[in-house]
């Protein structure tokens, strides 16, 4: 359906051609400062239209909060959010070629499929603008996760095409190696800004985001298009976050990446990579935590003190954050809609050619940054929230006796 | 939590130590002939001490139908599943140096931070005894799936190391690539049958399968570790199946599969390989589908009339199944036991060494692979379900007029 | 949290002084007509300013569709809703004394003790505002389920303080007895229309109407509140309804019923009469069910062979619809906001005297009358889709063999 | 489904006639002390056969935990609890002449209506034995409140047929009227023991029991059945439990109880009775809360420093919990299986008359006591594990400004 979460809990609605697309946030807690403006940044970030190589289109994506909030602090209850479809186009679509086809690898004949109903949506609810209320709602959970535990998530793109920012090499046969201390570094130490000072590929490096532009202006020209990857961050995390067995933190990270429209793959840590290898090499050994920085409204939140000197695990253990810094890789495809012609079926079983007029991004990779980061701090959030009930609920228990080995939960 | 699926649900309890492991199946449709002899085969595969490169623990495993049914047939209601843990064996990971050691790249450390008990189970969740109730589940849900639509659902192993059944080339920079033919065609027409003939490896190739079981001995005899990669195959799916925006079909599969303990990455169809190709050759035409073989006892379940030329979507499109073949492939790193000596420390942040006494999986990817389908058939029996229940509601509906065009939604 | 049901989902937001309140349908079948003017009636009814005997404001609470439908047909996707709040009045209850005192048997005090908040909204979301969304909803529901089964769902008001519709009596003890065949009578015919002639007491009765409106009219003059009951029909509601265990539908129902504001109570069927009544008056002996109606566009419905002669069951056995009319009695508590001085304490634990302004309402009941009938709806569309979904998926499994007697399940 | 819960959920199985009968329960806190003997005595109070006036069936029905323990801790992994059914009598159920009738008022027609197999179990899952799992899990919730919070849930029989324990009287229209005094003073001392005293038909006043008694035994002896109505008290709740909108404590409690096999009815505090009282009389005034004692395990709970000085409310208002005690009352219909003979129709639709044999009891009202304590249980401690998660989560935020007026969330 069209919810996620089950303690920090959005549901969106809207598609590309109706009145309006937003959400309802229900669990976010009560007493935190809460204005459009820590919203909008995200929303803007998401924006097609950022440079020359993305879509000339701009829709503003002014959000709205319509509910949950009082003189800027949060109520508790359900915060409902609201962008205007301003530039609804519908005719763009809707011309005659168009109606006749179901675009390939487009969800136009998958929804037909599905709901019976030919709508000039086309595959209504797969469409992008559907994210503008994953990142709405993301903005609110990640401004959660940062005062409360100094959490701190940043995406990047990681490779377009075959441009590699961490390229395989002989000694790592796949990007993206945890065993590559300069991509650890980058992981340390990366933030939004110095992302997006590498707009519009948000690269952040210059040769790699040169290599990177380059590429994609190529296939715009040629009216073709490339996809890429993004790799996240999650900096800071609670230890302890994550649900044994089917909800363990990187399943629930995967099941929010893949639903995110044109991704094809999920890794984290060591990912594919990780297969490779040994695992009296890919075992993380544990060493003593660096002690907690003093200052900062949320060192209040207990760190471990254990962490581990690598990171193949990418900071989660049997499906819980060791509070390690977390990352993972998804994998975006080419978007489907090029300009050049190409040989299809129509809705009526007849061969013939599709040449697509209008607006189309050659790639989406770079736009996808806040959208990846929105998911993963919904993702945070509610495991986040989980554990508060539990370590809650057990910090009002009696103490055991010494039968078994017990230590104090950590309270997230 | 512990509970998987909206409609076809599955909730399972059980770590190593405990009396049992089991699972309870809500949702399971009424009057389907089911006896444990439905279920055993999967869990016979699951079970280890198959051959000698696999860990020599043998539990039986046994299932015991407690509910659900009777005289052989689901009544609909909840089916209660139970499987003894005859061998546990609490000692053997109890010894004194282990209780002073979190296990590295193992989940005691996380599930001591999550819980704050230290159980002889340590992560106990996060056993492969925990996987017993899935693949019971699993197997229920896959005779639905084979009887109601003749839906097929292979996995096999589809890399150790870096050996690999299709292996990167100077054509394919990745492995497993859909624009491999070969690849395809195996997709196409492989069996459990021919994926057993290759015990202990379970890798359908002759040639691949030998160096696999050379590798893993290898390692076995350096008490090491390796991992690779299961690749999984569903034939016959129902168009239409999958959610819109959070639960499309990809993103519950990711989900399923990053649940499967050891997992570190997922890829549908093109997957990472995808990322490198342009559009122009990644879109998938659409053709007329073949006319579906008239006998057979799920004839009667309508197929799509248009399918893709090529299939670089994996068989879902927007996040809803076209019809096509849905192919993924999962990851699996190096089991965490191993038996070499590490370097690490203890609870009580002191270093030292620790010497993994016991038994233990040189490699679990051939073991995987029942998981890997269980997984696979509750996601698509779960789907399955939800998209029954929207068209037959549909189906109730008077024909729209003529306003917008309209097809019949697929009757799954 | 803030959504009701599985496969009928709806989301709201909003409380009675912030921008607008509405909600997300999630699950509404697709291909069915809707615009605003389905929904906007049930709305309208459900306003205050009716009459004299309701409060005075006027919120025209006008409904916008802003997705999930295309030229008025519904694509499956969710459908978002919104109302403007268009007279907040905030002030209203803002002055001094209110803001020391946590009004009686309202909501201030717990929200307060909830979520650590002291908003100007007091207990927002316990607000009559907050059902704006649920009426919305609703209306939604029973449009598919009018059109697809013919269902009729039909609330009015049964009692006013001591004022009851069908009294007890030396025969039946409690009001609303099952036993008494005038009740009966009404529930078979009662329609909106003729309980909307009887506005603004919505009491299908001249005699009984005129007496409740004199008596809430005295309530009014002497500034102070009184209750009542409501009672609801579902005419023509499937068969097989309800899921066994957690889910009967008459603890759907119940949660349903009393999740509206200012409910005490609910009774289903013969209620607490049912529990004077010896077993062998009280079971509903089977007889053959009327052939049904030829005509009407939802005519391929099949309707149970059997039904019952009594209906002390209210059309519920086990949990699950038995075909026969379902109807049940919900209890309101007279209004918490009254103009009369009340003695109480401050949140700064001073005692002294309430005195409140504004406008206020001396009976909501029968302005609940379409909160009921949504609720209901929402209940029934719910259990309708689960229903579909399972007999969907039994009816793609191949016939049994005689081992136990089995029926074709109903199709609803 | 047959899932209750959000946070503390309990998944149950089994009918009476299949192998065994049982739950998992996920969500209990860990490192708390559980074992058997903690949960025995609620399935023991269950059991038939307690006296001459109940079913002499004995099943001893022993609970055996499967998981989610160690060395008689809670790991915080679900516990699997399984009861064996010894005494199935599949033929007793199965005559000749019972296989040919649904039984009136029982569920062998609703169920056959929903799932088409017609099963020995008949309505399997609305047995009685079903009821088992919810003790069970029912047990453990209320260890886990009581060790908390200090919460005590009491329940007793009210009312048997039209034998009262607080009868209606020219003062108090209804029975169990909160302003009759004598009432509250039983709610707030009444304990399990005294209840138990009055065995067997658990109505704690020596002169009600034995009218109550009289009137049961008249019922067995006619063949004939009756019912009568459960009062139950929750003190010691934290304030801020039951979630705004759709699930209110009260919503949530009637939920649970219309759930519980035979049930007609529910009433929270005033109930039907509050309908008919002036809102000047029906409202709470606050007063000052008595001061915590100081002793206990659970002391550290934070109680409110306000509270009501009557308790119409129920000890909920607004749909949240007030930390004043809790009350409702559940009605139970006459049990269906009676030995009279029933003139009712076949399932091929001939007239009959339906003779039962075999046990069957003349009233369940006493041995839904502990029933309805285990429902109440498993409500409070899954709002009580939401409440955690939201007050641990706001604790985390910085104080806020002065811009509003707020006070210390209440902490669980």
């Amino acid at each position: 359906m069209s919810t996620f979460g089950q303690y920090f809990k959005v549901t969106t609605y809207g598609e590309s051609h109706c009145r309006s697309v937003g959400c309802i946030v229900d669990g976010c807690p009560p007493g935190m400062e809460l204005t459009e403006s820590d919203i909008q940044p995200q929303m803007t970030r998401r924006r097609p239209g950022q440079s020359a190589i993305t879509t000339p289109r701009d829709e503003k994506d002014k959000v709205e909060i319509q509910s949950g909030t009082e003189f800027g602090i949060t109520l508790g209850t359900p915060i409902g959010m609201r962008v205007m479809n301003e530039n609804q186009r519908p005719k763009d679509y809707g011309n005659k070629t168009m109606d006749l086809y179901p675009r390939p690898s487009h969800a136009d004949w998958t929804y037909l499929e599905k709901y019976g109903v030919k709508a000039s949506s086309g595959g209504g609810r797969s469409s992008a603008r559907e994210t503008i209320g994953r990142v709405a709602a993301g903005a609110i959970a990640e401004k959660y996760l940062r005062i409360a535990h100094g959490v701190e998530i940043v995406a990047f793109v990681s490779s377009i095409g075959e441009e590699f920012l961490f390229p395989p090499s002989n000694e790592f046969s796949l990007p993206n190696s945890p065993r590559n201390p300069e991509f650890l570094k980058l992981l340390d130490s990366i933030t939004r800004e110095k992302v997006d000072s590498f707009l519009p590929v948000r690269c952040p490096d210059a040769d790699a985001s040169s290599r990177m532009e380059q590429l994609i202006t190529d296939f715009k020209e040629r009216e073709d298009s490339i996809g890429g990857t993004v790799t996240c961050v999650i900096r800071n995390a609670p230890s302890g976050l994550g649900e044994p067995c089917f909800d363990k933190l990187e399943a629930l990270l995967a099941h929010a990446m893949l639903s995110i429209p044109a991704t094809k793959g999920f890794e984290i840590g060591s990912g594919f990579g990780g297969c490779q290898m040994p695992g009296s090499m890919h075992n993380d050994p544990f060493i003593k935590a660096a002690a907690v920085k003093p200052s900062g409204q949320y060192s209040q939140t207990a760190r471990p003190r254990l962490t581990t000197k690598t990171n193949n695990s990418g900071g989660i253990q049997g499906g819980i954050s060791n509070g390690a810094p977390i990352f993972f890789t998804v994998a975006f495809k080419p978007p489907a809609t090029i300009g050049q012609a190409q040989q299809t079926m129509t809705y009526a079983e007849e061969e013939g050619v599709l040449e697509a007029k209008g607006r189309h991004d050659p790639c989406v990779v770079p736009r996808a940054i806040p959208i990846v980061e929105a998911m993963a701090a919904l993702v945070m959030a509610d495991t986040a929230l989980a554990q508060h009930a539990r370590s809650s609920a057990r910090s009002l228990l009696p103490a055991l006796k010494e039968t078994i080995p017990v230590e104090e939960t950590r309270s997230v």
